[in-house]
């Protein structure tokens, strides 16, 4: 039997804040968690990032991120893939991701 | 006499790291401060935002703003100005700005 894919929770396109978008940005394990999203040709599962945090802490990080509206999540099975909203964010504030992405490290 | 100027503590370029700035931006206070910098064609006296907040609030949010980089105050005489470090952060992280500045209200 196949699992079931299904989306977590995440804002609207017109529901995405600049101001929650920031705030979930300028935390240094979040900006490293999209950098890492935004070089990843595919979805990432939770346990395929590259951090230092907990596991539980990693949860609550990617969900700060999904709930600002900067990635989408799914469920399927037991695991949690992750991408990052690049064309929703591109639309609604034009280069803040790339001068984001720019920053050095 | 004329009043001395004098530039406040600020960071150098290579200083400026993208983390204090995307974590002074994400205030909705301070995110109305720099867009009323972006709209002014000269600098703001302190007393020239437009602003609910109070005096020493406001004082605290310029600080936080022009310790992260985002913008330079001068004290002449009695007064501080302020300017936006456009050009600054278009070098450093093109396109944040302008993708900020582009969001909804």
């Amino acid at each position: 039997m196949n699992a079931e894919t299904a989306g977590l929770p995440c804002p609207a396109l017109d529901e995405i804040a600049i101001g929650p978008v920031l705030h979930a940005l300028a935390d240094p394990v979040r900006l490293d968690i999209v950098r890492q999203l935004a070089g990843s040709e595919f979805e990432v599962p939770c346990g395929g990032f590259h951090v230092t945090v907990s596991k539980s802490t990693l949860t609550h990080h990617l969900r700060t991120l999904r709930e600002a509206g900067v990635l989408l999540g799914r469920q399927h099975g037991t695991t949690r893939y992750n991408s990052l909203r690049r064309k929703d964010l591109d639309t609604l504030f034009p280069g803040l991701l790339d001068g984001i992405l720019a920053a050095p490290r």
